[in-house]
């Protein structure tokens, strides 16, 4: 066990409270979308904090933040950790936060140690992780790991019909002085840390989620086409009702596709109907479709199945299936697990484990640098909901041993990766 | 045949397009919803067009729109004769409009004529028929018929949270010098001309509707409840999924409840999902339920297997089925319908009995006075959309009956309702 704290962790819990205040719900949850008022206000937060530390901020085209503290080396690619900052609609104080205050709290405590890392430390807050307002989500990691463009990111637009490129223009106007670096960099090694969003280390009683990998994820859009009508005069058999149609394809989906095995996870979350009034046949439906599993052939057998299923259930409507997600399940670097392992043990946390069965920004930075994630339980596995939770006790054992990773890897002489590339 | 036109047709389609501008949508519909700045510019327009014809104008406590032509005797119940100015969202530019055109152009024209009628003539426009921006319609006939309280009324809300009231109180203050009328008075007797909204005049090649009576009606808003979460962890073994609930019911619903009888119309056509983002379990639905049949023992049964079949799909969800509307089917008034019939034929205008099959303020006038309805064909059976057409001829026709059965009862000694009674 450390023999002393690595982190201070009144103050990493301070932090994540004063954050959850701003887009606070009546239910004590989170509203905080991505490129929101709410997310500018947060980042003026997240900046202050970093700067009364010493920490550098600047941003990207993607809209992401990072806060760097110098290292000797500024030439070298640098340690980056952190998560995101937007929070879904009915999100809870956690999810991403945690991982951003985690990042924080890490990279400060060293820094008050005083001394300087072998390579520049920067910590990061992700551009729109959850896909709530802007769909689909990890567009700021995406776009590091090149595999995103972000011309199509900019054109997206939310509910309002406001676009992606917009809101990143008024996020970037909002803070006229933060210089910008240039989208994706060389990285020396990437961590995370995040609330589990599901039961297993509760159930386990462990504190600490060892992250083995992230479950395969597909993502669909479908837009249901009939005809609109007078709901007390055109007969039933005449009737194209895109909504019938809607209730007939999802019913098959839940009923085949949500109970292939006992690891799927099928839901159909947003949707919305033209003209949705209540005497009038309705004309469209527009429906998402995620769906995840561990197994990625599993995964693409499901996702062939799911368009299969919306075509018989369609007529006499019209349907049309657009993938938008297609994240094949990763693993993630086995040096990496091994240094969180260790670290738990030596500070004697309780660990485990675990496949990730939420999908992170992690799993983009995995495809340009070694990465790896840390979870911490969160009670009855609840998430992306108002009353989602984290013990204090379990932030701040996360925090210590992401604390710990880092400072094994910020004053290492040999770079992380390029002892990776020479093993 | 008339010997000389009772009504001027091109002013009528002039005028009937004229209003169709207010509230135009790019695709050539009107979306002019109760109570909105769209339904006040029309009430402008009208008012307008009644002062130049010398008729004053008046409202009442439900948003009522009168505009009166003096007959000899002031204190007679007068004759009443209108229909409605708001539409659907994506509506068309007759269904309503053209019921109070062809009133106001009936009464234009026999003020014109110069001969003062026995009794007041009094062309109304009917607050929010269609319930598509507050629920449910038909609001201002019922508060004047007095089945509806105007508090109960008042405390509607729209999806913005405004309410019926506000709306109201704003309309009103719109029109700060129009005198308010006491909420429902004694009537000698309604008319009411619409587009049929179904395909039967136009495949039996009719251009009057001779109009029976209404199939009846009930709605209801169904709230489907189950519990958020995150749609990547939570197992679909544990989620209580609202959306899938809801998918279950309607198509249970659509397979029964739609194939009763070829009389029957069901349809779901407002729906809602909370929080309705893609990576979230849904938690709550809230969906509308609109069912139609003449024969009302029909009607009672379906209603009573729409709440069982809720019961029956909604586990694990819970599920609360809410009656909104219960309007039985009714007949009109037999000696206003031969009225109707005998001056088709006296104008030449080939014409059928026709049963409604859409719910029309006459419902509720039919219960404090004589009623009826004359019916004019329109495309293709199309109505609630944006192309709904009716021929300028049939507009024309339709008014010319009702301009003539006007005449008949505006120049009686004798009250029409009076001689119901006394008969």
């Amino acid at each position: 066990m450390a023999t002393q704290p690595l982190i201070n962790a009144g103050r990493l819990w301070n932090r994540l409270m004063a954050l959850a205040e701003i887009g606070a719900t009546p239910a004590g949850g989170v509203n905080r979308q991505a490129l929101s008022d709410g997310e500018i206000a947060a980042w003026r937060r997240v900046i202050g904090w970093g700067l009364d530390a010493g920490l550098t901020p600047s941003t990207d085209a993607a809209g992401n933040l990072f806060l760097t503290l110098a290292g000797r080396d500024r030439a070298a690619p640098p340690l980056l950790l952190g998560s995101h900052l937007d929070s879904q609609p009915t999100g809870g104080k956690f999810d991403g936060a945690a991982g951003v205050m985690a990042a924080l709290e890490a990279t400060v405590s060293l820094a008050e140690q005083g001394d300087r890392p072998a390579r520049d430390l920067i910590v990061v807050a992700w551009m729109n992780e959850e896909g709530s307002r802007f769909a689909p989500g990890m567009m700021g990691s995406e776009a590091f790991a090149g595999e995103r463009d972000m011309a199509a990111i900019r054109v997206a637009r939310d509910a309002d019909g406001i676009s992606v490129g917009e809101a990143l223009d008024r996020l970037h106007a909002a803070f006229p002085d933060l210089p910008h670096r240039s989208l994706g960099f060389a990285v020396d090694a990437y961590l995370e840390l995040h609330i589990e969003q599901g039961p297993l280390l509760e159930a386990a009683v462990r504190t600490i989620g060892v992250v083995t990998g992230i479950q395969g994820k597909k993502t669909f859009q479908v837009v249901v086409e009939g005809a609109e009508g007078h709901a007390g005069t055109l007969a039933q058999q005449e009737r194209r009702d895109a909504l019938a149609a809607f209730a007939r394809i999802a019913t098959a989906l839940h009923e085949e596709i949500g109970s292939i095995d006992p690891d799927i996870k099928f839901t159909i979350g947003r949707l919305s109907v033209q003209p949705n009034a209540p005497s009038v046949v309705p004309s469209r439906i527009i429906f998402s479709i995620d769906l995840r599993h561990p197994d990625n052939s599993v995964l693409d057998a499901a996702g062939v199945r799911i368009t299969a299923l919306c075509g018989e259930h369609a007529p006499p409507c019209s349907v049309a299936v657009t993938p938008l997600v297609d994240a094949p399940s990763n693993a993630f670097d086995p040096r990496l697990r091994e240094l969180i392992a260790q670290a738990a043990r030596e500070q004697e946390f309780p660990a485990t484990d675990i496949l990730s069965a939420a999908g992170h920004d992690a799993r983009h930075l995995a495809k340009v640098c070694p990465s790896a994630m840390v979870f911490i339980p969160c009670r009855d596995g609840a998430s992306h909901v108002e009353h989602e939770w984290a013990e204090p006790d379990h932030v701040a054992a996360g925090a210590s041993v992401l604390a710990q990773v880092l400072r094994e890897l910020a004053f290492a002489l040999t770079p992380f990766a390029g002892k990776t590339r020479g093993n």
